[in-house]
């Protein structure tokens, strides 16, 4: 019996789909733990002892929503990078806030433009509220700045997405190539400039934070270099205006009391998160080394990931499959030529050990 | 500088507006904490032992994303309700369902049926998506299915809101009304039927699941009986395809991991949830016998609040501020004639008799 629901044109014509299939649905499906799990970019380097007290404490007053505007957290984001406090979001992980900027500029036919193989969650996004994804191809490996610019253009497109460094390859741009490329892009469009791995970047990647222009959100997240994935806290920069038109449409008691305390005491633990670039730093260079020993080709990285090239599509999917055998959870890029390449996430000293085993007798 | 975003139309019409103040806000206002803190219908009895130790050690793996699929709480509450995996689904609190419920049945212009003064955040998402919201009054403090009927009728209506029991007014319907509302419900019209308060209801407001009938989807909570308002997660059961629609849309990676384990624990703890509603019980009775001790009329309850007639709109709006500057966080229903009342949380025994302290010096 359907009596059928009178869903929204848009959303009828959507296909059921999911932006990733996550490791415990994959370990459902073989019947089994993994034993290396590195192919979520989630941090192998925990979180904060700071901050794993202030959550545990925090538990006691879980009985209270978390305050919806965030104030805590927010103020002490807005004294970090120098802003005001109207001029910062906090949201439930980067990818809540994609969903709602592209709510906020995207219409059934908006032209959108990202990278072909980018982040597949913001593509997710701009389908589901109909927006007609322009995906520019990579080139040499990286975001190609002036075919997006171009492409911008021609279309006229209100937005247009980033990640520095780059997700899944990790590469990315220095400052001023995106600064040159920020002057250049038309009035009216909006770059979501992704930083969920700026941490791990060199200096010379790292954009100064400029408000004055409503051209531009900066995302940023406690996912990744603050180990705190799970629990769902990003923040971004902007104009004022900006800020205040997802206040529009956001979901304003949609963050976990917990995680905005946890992200408070891990944004003052500054030495835990130099720890965790540094280990990170480490752990990517033995990526590399193991690639050269095995004759592989590695991608420079300026992320927790490497991303190594294996040939083609079919050799990376076919190893990806002998990798998941061996209990091993990697991710590899969705299209090519990017698909030639899978992306491990840097595990710990020992985890890296047992994946560069489990790799050697798999190739 | 305002180089103009190209909003969408929709968002571009949007005012500045949230559904709540949060305390939070008002404490920063003031100048100074809340005493007692009984406006947001927050549980006053904190949360099970048994989650409380879960989340604290979940914080160890909080640098791992969560169950995106949320398998094991789904499990665990389509055990609980006698339904199939496919039919529940989790979402960060019945806030954000009820976002995505709007998104897929409404588009500018669509009408919704509601009540003249109940649930906010229902609204706020209707007009988020341009819908056109048919507000209906209730009828003696409750609400009124047969004009709710009517109206979805009438403007053939694609969805239709209604808490049972309601919030603000504690109100509630038996099951058999309801089942007699929903039989007659048009094909084609979904009911959000919202649960968040029904632990706390007699056995004779319970109506009984029955996923065959694609016209419901029922919403619950966890942060109401089980005391976890912040951490944000609540589920729905619905039909299969229902389910399926919102997975078209839903954030999938949007609920906190520490959340999904502490929800798992609560349910469990049928006990501890016993206690709660009992202890509610008893609070209500305190508030009915405390309303009537000053010569007010109070709406009998099936939540963990209870409303108070205290005249009219004038005499609560003041009441309320007088409450605030004694240190007391209540809220009252937005408009009239609800407005005569304020809505008062159950709180633990000593804060039951502060407020009653607290009250009596004010009226």
């Amino acid at each position: 019996m359907n009596l059928g629901l009178r869903y929204t044109s848009l959303v009828s014509s959507l296909p059921a789909t999911t932006p990733f299939v996550g490791p415990e649905a994959l370990e459902r499906e073989r019947g089994d733990a993994f034993r290396l799990r590195l192919g979520a970019n989630e941090s192998a380097f925990g979180i904060s002892p700071k901050a794993a007290q202030a959550m545990r404490a925090s538990v006691e007053h879980i009985a209270w929503y978390g305050d919806p505007e965030g104030y805590d957290l927010r103020r002490a984001l807005a004294k970090r990078h120098g802003v005001r406090l109207e001029e910062v979001l906090i949201g439930a992980g980067i990818d809540e806030m994609l969903g709602n900027v592209v709510r906020m500029l995207v219409e059934p036919g908006t032209p959108v433009v990202s990278s072909l193989g980018a982040y597949p969650t913001f593509n997710y996004h701009v389908a589901g509220f109909g927006g007609a994804l322009e995906a520019v191809p990579y080139r040499n490996d990286r975001i190609d700045l002036e075919a997006l610019l171009d492409r911008v253009r021609k279309r006229q497109a209100p937005l247009v997405y980033l990640a520095n460094p780059d997700n899944p390859m990790g590469t990315w741009h220095r400052a001023d190539d995106l600064h040159n490329f920020i002057a250049d892009l038309p009035d009216g469009t909006l770059l979501v400039l992704d930083e969920a791995y700026i941490e791990f970047a060199p200096a010379t990647a790292f954009l100064p934070i400029d408000v004055g222009d409503p051209r531009v959100i900066r995302m940023r997240t406690f996912s990744k270099a603050h180990g705190m994935a799970g629990a769902r806290i990003g923040y971004a920069i902007a104009d004022a205006e900006t800020i205040a038109a997802i206040g529009k449409i956001r979901n304003h008691f949609g963050i976990n009391r917990i995680a905005q305390v946890g992200a408070l005491a891990s944004l003052m633990d500054e030495e835990f998160v130099a720890d965790v670039v540094r280990e990170v730093g480490l752990g990517r260079d033995e990526y590399h080394a193991l690639a050269h020993r095995l004759s592989l080709d590695s991608l420079p990285s300026a992320a927790n990931f490497v991303a190594i090239d294996v040939g083609d599509g079919d050799r990376a999917r076919a190893l990806l499959a002998r990798l998941a055998k061996h209990g091993v959870f990697v991710r590899m890029p969705g299209v090519a030529p990017l698909d030639r390449c899978i992306r491990i996430t840097v595990g710990t000293a020992p985890m890296r050990a047992l994946f560069a085993e489990i790799l050697e007798e798999v190739l």
